[in-house]
């Protein structure tokens, strides 16, 4: 392990944080409260202790994968206890265990919550609280990717650990410009959307912490009631943001350059608007009877349906007393997620297309068992350890969801508590069902049931093996590579 | 494909179920019951058809894996269309669809039943109601390889389309030797556990039954309740048998032949019975405050555990009621399965340790990414091929599973009911919880879903490949092949 990259790039992480935090601590001098001043001593004592943490550079700069997934794993749970004190500090939350699960359900752009009540919080938490999905969807490493020059390995293997999906793709040769793109568009998109709401009439404030929370999936909301007394044009603008933005950044990308044949082409993104247009078509139907009129339930169907594939986790109704049918299809798409290379969670569209590829192949290999076929996705071949490293996640996803399943049964909350609670924090979506419902939050677990659910939320952010490496002992005792096989 | 031996087999087949019929016959010669003369008409009738198409014997006997998955699920549906004739003929079930439902759930080794009420069946019906889960814990088709000298490659790959679990090894080198060795460990055993049942004196009637169905680990039983009024000796013997029944018949197969320390090294049936240790402690803790006395509880728990991890599906007492704890263990258990090799179901104990191997193996790549290693169990290495079929598998279950789940879930039963129903028929085990829990049963759901149960029960006996093949048009169009590459 290279232990003086890892604390270096940790300072820089704590660096970035810190300035970060400038942003609530305006807030605050804006809305006049004193909680800014608390943003504002955090964050510049994060900067100083991050600048004393980075100052030395280190003479072996190699890095590869597993220093990538453990530097990434403990900069989110640096990130994310840092970004915990303010709410312990002011007292908004009243256990730091709980404002570590707040934080951490905000970074990894979970957006389940343990606020009975979220509108008792001052403009400047609120703000920070919505601001942590921003940060947290396209990832803080991506963003010190796009402002840092690094070098040795650093840059891939960073991106490798903290970018959803099942491949990393350069988007342009160098990565520094990749990660400055991927931000490009994710501004740009996150503006348009605050625009749109203004327009709709939403106070700029909200139309910010809305937008935040869309853009990084989240779901975190303004009001107790998450996006349910908004007018129906306000719930449709976040609909269809919430959809682009769990489409793949690829696509916008080749829009950006004028390839829109190319564009369209992704089949990871058609199968991601027919699953979301056959689900919103079925609910629409299936809960007619509730709403009474077409256009209503249309739009409730297409709220949730894209705020669960994409795990946003907002809601514009309580669809916990929703026909089973529906359930059934909303608990499915928490695990289907949105596209690999979007700021959404969940197992991935892609990763579901390769599988179904796999399914079929293996069909075709029992009527004709000489051929000898390879899985293509837009036409280009799947190499084999992509199809592997798909088959290992989803083991590993198994594994981890039943553990977790079986630890927080422990609690009693009954199975459909458990079995959602782990659902929403694993796939990063939020709102679970019964007992953690869209009008309902996580507070009533017990201690160990909300370490499980941090766990998951952070495995489920990034990709599983960051976290699992972290409790394997032997990562820790390898010596630095200084071979020059770096990719 | 290849025809003429298709039907050649599946005539076999219905001469094979003809002759079997013959014993329920008896029994109703015994009690002397009217059923009897259905039984005994349609044995003969069966035995003629069957002679009739397999008189003709076909030149080109070549026969590959898709001929052999075809003619296995073909049987199957065959054997329990015509195993559902008599109880429908008889009225004791007014409807065609149950009584199918009632024989695949049978001969799957399923258990679920449509019955409110099991006593109101003749002798003649109830022995062949329990019989079918004899005929199909082992498999007929292994039974005729027992009784008919194949050749062409029929015997490899109809055992390889009927034998569950990962990888089908012959225990000797010639098949039907194989064969004959298997089914004289399960009439052993199943005779070992009629002595003791008669020993705790149960009827002798009611012990063969009971022990057709603890010997198929398919779970009808001749009580209404279950095994609920039997006394602790006879719940106690069932547990023990329904374990046995669960490992790997190569484990009797290595003490038949003295090698004693091998059959005890073998690593999936430590991992099975260290799972049911495992459970058995934490359920009788779990569930000792309803029960108040400690060997109660324990045996409670013991005969729970068996049941649902061996996928029998009998039931001791309403596991319904047990605290969530109790009841997310055995729902995880459902999944497990038993041992590769027995007649339990699920998805077997082996391929959960192939993952997680191929998980620890993933997480040891990341620290070493220049290491080689391969997957070893008992010692020998896993190949490539066997990985990549676990992994192939698991797709196909989750995807057939969630295709299952969101069809029943249409009858609005409620989640649990839904997803509880088709676990327990995708793994073969029978009672759920909730609506199909241990007290009720499966008439009440709709015709779509019964379809779609009995399809799940018939895919996850034959582990899934031969049922969704018979749904792939190709199949049907490739023309047979001469050549002579035959494993």
């Amino acid at each position: 392990m290279n232990y003086p990259m890892i604390i270096r790039i940790l300072g820089q992480v704590l660096q970035l944080e810190g300035i970060l935090m400038l942003l609530p601590a305006l807030v605050g001098l804006i809305y006049m409260e004193n909680t800014g001043w608390v943003f504002l001593v955090l964050g510049v004592a994060l900067f100083l202790l991050g600048f004393l943490l980075s100052i030395k550079k280190p003479k072996n700069t190699l890095f590869h994968l597993k220093e990538g997934c453990i530097v990434t794993a403990l900069s989110w749970i640096l990130m994310s206890f840092f970004g915990a004190i303010p709410f312990y500090y002011t007292q908004e939350i009243p256990s730091l265990m709980d404002a570590f699960f707040e934080t951490v359900s905000g970074f990894t752009t979970s957006g389940a919550s343990i606020m009975p009540n979220v509108e008792i919080l001052c403009h400047a938490s609120q703000f920070w609280r919505c601001f942590t999905h921003w940060i947290g969807g396209m990832g803080v490493l991506v963003f010190l990717l796009a402002i840092v020059p690094m070098s040795g390995g650093s840059n891939i293997n960073l991106m490798r650990a903290e970018s959803p999906g099942p491949s990393v793709g350069k988007l342009v040769p160098k990565m520094r410009q990749t990660a400055r793109l991927l931000y490009l568009i994710y501004i740009t998109l996150t503006a348009t959307e605050v625009l749109f709401l203004v327009i709709g009439k939403m106070p700029v404030f909200d139309s910010l912490c809305s937008s935040f929370a869309t853009a990084g999936t989240g779901g975190f909301g303004v009001k107790a009631d998450s996006l349910a007394s908004q007018s129906p044009y306000i719930q449709w603008v976040v609909t269809i943001f919430m959809i682009l933005f769990g489409i793949n950044f690829n696509f916008y990308f080749f829009m950006l350059y004028r390839h829109v044949k190319k564009a369209f082409r992704m089949s990871e993104v058609r199968v991601y608007l027919a699953i979301i247009l056959a689900s919103i078509g079925i609910i629409t139907l299936n809960i007619l009877h509730i709403f009474g009129s077409f256009t209503t339930s249309l739009r409730h169907a297409s709220f949730q349906v894209a705020s669960i594939i994409t795990t946003t986790g907002f809601a514009s109704t309580d669809f916990n007393v929703w026909p089973e049918t529906s359930k059934a299809i909303l608990v499915s798409l928490m695990f289907v997620g949105a596209c690999a290379g979007s700021t959404g969670g969940g197992i991935k569209v892609s990763r579901f297309i390769i599988l179904v590829k796999t399914l079929r192949k293996e069909l075709k290999s029992y009527v004709h068992p000489k051929s000898v076929s390879k899985i293509s996705i837009d036409g280009s071949p799947i190499e084999h350890e992509v199809v592997r490293s798909v088959n290992v996640y989803i083991i590993t996803f198994i594994l981890l969801f039943t553990a977790s399943f079986l630890i927080v049964s422990l609690d009693n909350k009954g199975l459909i508590t458990s079995f959602t609670a782990v659902a929403a924090t694993i796939n990063n979506i939020g709102p679970g069902l019964e007992l953690v419902g869209p009008t309902t939050n996580f507070a009533h677990f017990s201690v160990l049931s909300k370490i499980v659910l941090i766990f998951d939320m952070l495995a489920g952010r990034l990709e599983l093996f960051p976290m699992l490496l972290l409790f394997q002992p032997k990562v820790y005792f390898t010596k630095p590579i200084f071979s020059k096989r770096v990719k």
